[in-house]
Protein backbone atom coordinates (compact mmCIF):
# COMPACT_ATOMS: atom_id res chain seq x y z
CA UNK A 1 0.00 0.00 0.00
CA UNK A 2 1.52 3.35 -1.59
CA UNK A 3 0.15 6.12 1.58
CA UNK A 4 0.30 8.86 -0.89
CA UNK A 5 -1.94 7.40 -3.51
CA UNK A 6 -4.41 6.26 -0.42
CA UNK A 7 -4.45 9.95 0.76
CA UNK A 8 -4.70 11.17 -3.14
CA UNK A 9 -7.49 8.65 -3.63
CA UNK A 10 -9.44 9.73 -0.10
CA UNK A 11 -9.25 13.48 -1.13
CA UNK A 12 -10.67 12.50 -4.75
CA UNK A 13 -13.38 10.59 -3.13
CA UNK A 14 -14.09 12.58 -0.33
CA UNK A 15 -14.34 16.29 -2.56
CA UNK A 16 -15.96 14.46 -4.93
CA UNK A 17 -18.65 13.48 -3.16
CA UNK A 18 -18.83 16.37 -1.12
CA UNK A 19 -19.40 18.61 -4.25
CA UNK A 20 -21.90 16.26 -5.54
CA UNK A 21 -23.89 14.89 -2.56
CA UNK A 22 -22.90 15.78 1.26
CA UNK A 23 -24.99 13.45 2.86
CA UNK A 24 -23.04 11.07 1.18
CA UNK A 25 -20.30 11.35 3.59
CA UNK A 26 -21.93 9.93 6.12
CA UNK A 27 -20.17 6.48 5.50
CA UNK A 28 -16.73 7.89 6.08
CA UNK A 29 -17.52 8.99 9.56
CA UNK A 30 -18.25 7.06 12.91
CA UNK A 31 -20.03 7.43 16.15
CA UNK A 32 -16.49 8.43 17.81
CA UNK A 33 -15.31 11.04 14.78
CA UNK A 34 -14.91 14.80 15.50
CA UNK A 35 -15.47 17.69 13.16
CA UNK A 36 -13.81 20.85 13.67
CA UNK A 37 -15.38 23.51 11.14
CA UNK A 38 -14.42 26.88 11.72
CA UNK A 39 -13.74 26.54 15.11
CA UNK A 40 -16.58 24.70 15.61
CA UNK A 41 -16.96 21.37 17.38
CA UNK A 42 -19.29 18.43 15.96
CA UNK A 43 -18.79 14.80 17.01
CA UNK A 44 -20.42 11.52 15.40
CA UNK A 45 -21.36 10.71 12.24
CA UNK A 46 -24.93 11.92 11.59
CA UNK A 47 -24.10 15.42 13.37
CA UNK A 48 -20.84 16.09 11.03
CA UNK A 49 -23.32 15.56 8.25
CA UNK A 50 -26.08 17.16 9.70
CA UNK A 51 -23.74 20.34 10.05
CA UNK A 52 -22.05 19.74 6.55
CA UNK A 53 -25.61 19.40 4.87
CA UNK A 54 -26.81 22.67 6.54
CA UNK A 55 -23.65 24.74 5.65
CA UNK A 56 -25.22 28.09 3.66
CA UNK A 57 -24.53 27.24 -0.02
CA UNK A 58 -26.20 25.38 -2.53
CA UNK A 59 -23.78 24.22 -4.79
CA UNK A 60 -19.94 24.21 -4.49
CA UNK A 61 -16.17 23.06 -6.13
CA UNK A 62 -12.90 22.40 -4.19
CA UNK A 63 -9.92 22.31 -5.96
CA UNK A 64 -7.15 20.58 -4.40
CA UNK A 65 -3.60 22.66 -4.66
CA UNK A 66 -1.60 19.95 -2.41
CA UNK A 67 -2.05 16.89 -0.34
CA UNK A 68 0.81 15.67 2.33
CA UNK A 69 0.31 12.65 4.08
CA UNK A 70 2.37 10.59 6.90
CA UNK A 71 1.20 7.56 9.11
CA UNK A 72 0.12 8.65 12.10
CA UNK A 73 1.30 6.15 14.72
CA UNK A 74 1.05 2.55 16.01
CA UNK A 75 -2.89 2.20 15.09
CA UNK A 76 -2.18 2.14 11.38
CA UNK A 77 -3.71 6.00 11.25
CA UNK A 78 -3.19 7.90 8.31
CA UNK A 79 -2.84 11.69 8.54
CA UNK A 80 -3.55 13.94 5.50
CA UNK A 81 -3.27 17.72 4.87
CA UNK A 82 -5.23 19.36 2.58
CA UNK A 83 -4.54 22.79 0.84
CA UNK A 84 -6.55 24.24 -1.99
CA UNK A 85 -9.80 26.55 -3.30
CA UNK A 86 -13.33 26.48 -2.49
CA UNK A 87 -15.71 27.86 -5.21
CA UNK A 88 -19.11 28.55 -4.05
CA UNK A 89 -21.77 28.81 -7.14
CA UNK A 90 -22.24 32.73 -7.41
CA UNK A 91 -19.49 34.12 -5.46
CA UNK A 92 -17.02 35.35 -7.81
CA UNK A 93 -13.49 34.34 -5.81
CA UNK A 94 -12.65 31.27 -4.17
CA UNK A 95 -12.00 31.16 -1.00
CA UNK A 96 -8.86 28.93 0.20
CA UNK A 97 -9.09 26.51 2.61
CA UNK A 98 -6.67 24.36 4.60
CA UNK A 99 -8.09 21.06 5.98
CA UNK A 100 -6.91 17.89 7.93
CA UNK A 101 -8.02 14.31 8.49
CA UNK A 102 -6.87 11.65 10.31
CA UNK A 103 -7.90 8.16 8.81
CA UNK A 104 -7.93 4.64 10.67
CA UNK A 105 -8.39 2.04 9.70
CA UNK A 106 -11.50 -0.47 9.69
CA UNK A 107 -11.67 -4.35 9.72
CA UNK A 108 -12.74 -4.11 6.46
CA UNK A 109 -9.35 -2.77 5.50
CA UNK A 110 -10.62 0.23 4.62
CA UNK A 111 -10.41 3.95 6.39
CA UNK A 112 -12.87 6.35 8.35
CA UNK A 113 -12.13 9.76 9.54
CA UNK A 114 -11.41 9.84 13.06
CA UNK A 115 -10.39 13.64 12.99
CA UNK A 116 -11.64 16.64 10.76
CA UNK A 117 -10.31 20.22 11.23
CA UNK A 118 -11.10 22.67 8.21
CA UNK A 119 -10.39 26.10 8.57
CA UNK A 120 -10.80 28.87 5.88
CA UNK A 121 -7.79 30.62 4.96
CA UNK A 122 -8.74 34.68 4.63
CA UNK A 123 -6.66 36.73 2.80
CA UNK B 1 -5.67 18.72 31.63
CA UNK B 2 -7.80 21.02 29.15
CA UNK B 3 -6.58 19.82 25.89
CA UNK B 4 -6.91 23.43 24.47
CA UNK B 5 -4.84 24.84 27.06
CA UNK B 6 -2.21 22.32 26.24
CA UNK B 7 -2.70 22.91 22.40
CA UNK B 8 -2.12 26.60 23.13
CA UNK B 9 0.59 26.72 25.70
CA UNK B 10 2.71 24.45 23.32
CA UNK B 11 1.91 26.65 20.05
CA UNK B 12 3.16 29.54 22.09
CA UNK B 13 6.15 27.43 23.49
CA UNK B 14 6.35 25.79 19.72
CA UNK B 15 6.87 29.29 17.78
CA UNK B 16 8.23 31.31 20.28
CA UNK B 17 11.17 29.03 20.07
CA UNK B 18 11.11 28.64 16.85
CA UNK B 19 11.33 32.61 15.95
CA UNK B 20 14.52 33.26 19.10
CA UNK B 21 16.19 29.66 18.71
CA UNK B 22 15.30 26.95 16.12
CA UNK B 23 17.80 24.72 17.24
CA UNK B 24 16.40 24.94 20.84
CA UNK B 25 13.22 22.76 19.07
CA UNK B 26 15.30 19.50 18.85
CA UNK B 27 13.86 18.34 22.01
CA UNK B 28 10.30 18.45 21.12
CA UNK B 29 10.68 15.90 17.85
CA UNK B 30 11.59 12.49 18.48
CA UNK B 31 13.86 9.66 16.39
CA UNK B 32 10.31 8.32 14.91
CA UNK B 33 9.44 12.23 14.34
CA UNK B 34 8.66 13.09 11.13
CA UNK B 35 8.26 16.71 9.38
CA UNK B 36 7.04 17.29 5.81
CA UNK B 37 8.30 20.88 4.97
CA UNK B 38 6.70 22.37 1.87
CA UNK B 39 6.36 18.68 0.06
CA UNK B 40 9.73 17.40 1.39
CA UNK B 41 9.50 14.32 3.96
CA UNK B 42 12.04 14.60 6.73
CA UNK B 43 12.58 12.06 9.49
CA UNK B 44 14.19 12.27 12.58
CA UNK B 45 14.65 14.91 15.19
CA UNK B 46 18.45 16.23 13.92
CA UNK B 47 17.24 15.76 10.48
CA UNK B 48 14.29 18.04 11.11
CA UNK B 49 16.08 20.26 13.28
CA UNK B 50 18.83 20.51 10.29
CA UNK B 51 16.02 21.28 7.91
CA UNK B 52 14.75 24.02 10.21
CA UNK B 53 17.83 26.07 10.85
CA UNK B 54 18.79 25.47 7.74
CA UNK B 55 15.94 27.23 6.18
CA UNK B 56 17.27 30.42 4.26
CA UNK B 57 16.18 33.38 6.38
CA UNK B 58 18.03 34.51 9.71
CA UNK B 59 15.17 36.42 11.80
CA UNK B 60 11.36 35.26 11.65
CA UNK B 61 8.17 36.03 13.47
CA UNK B 62 5.10 33.89 13.46
CA UNK B 63 1.78 34.96 14.25
CA UNK B 64 -1.30 32.83 15.05
CA UNK B 65 -4.51 33.38 13.93
CA UNK B 66 -6.13 29.89 15.05
CA UNK B 67 -6.00 27.26 16.82
CA UNK B 68 -7.64 23.80 17.14
CA UNK B 69 -7.44 20.47 18.52
CA UNK B 70 -8.85 17.60 18.96
CA UNK B 71 -8.07 14.07 20.44
CA UNK B 72 -6.30 11.50 18.20
CA UNK B 73 -7.40 8.45 19.52
CA UNK B 74 -6.44 5.92 22.05
CA UNK B 75 -2.82 6.65 22.23
CA UNK B 76 -2.90 9.48 24.17
CA UNK B 77 -2.33 12.00 21.15
CA UNK B 78 -3.59 15.27 20.70
CA UNK B 79 -3.84 17.17 16.99
CA UNK B 80 -2.82 20.83 16.79
CA UNK B 81 -3.94 22.57 13.31
CA UNK B 82 -2.82 26.35 13.40
CA UNK B 83 -3.07 28.91 10.90
CA UNK B 84 -1.53 32.51 11.54
CA UNK B 85 1.04 34.30 9.41
CA UNK B 86 4.90 34.62 9.07
CA UNK B 87 6.77 37.37 8.64
CA UNK B 88 10.50 37.40 7.60
CA UNK B 89 13.30 39.77 8.40
CA UNK B 90 13.74 42.17 5.29
CA UNK B 91 10.08 41.28 3.68
CA UNK B 92 7.16 44.02 3.23
CA UNK B 93 4.49 41.23 3.40
CA UNK B 94 3.78 38.49 5.71
CA UNK B 95 3.45 35.32 4.15
CA UNK B 96 0.22 32.89 5.74
CA UNK B 97 0.73 29.63 6.68
CA UNK B 98 -0.90 26.23 7.68
CA UNK B 99 0.67 23.37 9.95
CA UNK B 100 -0.78 20.80 11.91
CA UNK B 101 1.39 18.17 15.01
CA UNK B 102 0.62 15.55 16.58
CA UNK B 103 1.69 15.39 19.89
CA UNK B 104 2.43 12.07 21.55
CA UNK B 105 2.60 11.58 25.40
CA UNK B 106 6.15 10.84 27.20
CA UNK B 107 6.74 9.24 30.11
CA UNK B 108 7.71 12.37 31.69
CA UNK B 109 3.96 13.75 31.03
CA UNK B 110 4.70 16.47 28.53
CA UNK B 111 4.36 15.24 24.59
CA UNK B 112 6.70 15.26 22.05
CA UNK B 113 6.31 15.98 18.52
CA UNK B 114 5.43 12.70 16.46
CA UNK B 115 4.11 14.52 13.00
CA UNK B 116 4.68 17.94 11.94
CA UNK B 117 3.06 19.39 8.31
CA UNK B 118 3.63 22.61 7.71
CA UNK B 119 2.46 24.28 4.43
CA UNK B 120 2.62 27.84 2.95
CA UNK B 121 -0.93 29.29 1.80
CA UNK B 122 -0.09 31.34 -1.32
CA UNK B 123 -2.25 33.94 -2.34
Amino acid sequence: MDPDAVAKAFVDHYYSTFDANRAGLANLYQDNSMLTFEGQKIQGSPNIVAKLTSLPFQQCQHSVSTVDCQPSGPTGGMLVFVSGNLQLAGEQHALKFSQMFHLMPTPQGSFYVLNDIFRLNYA
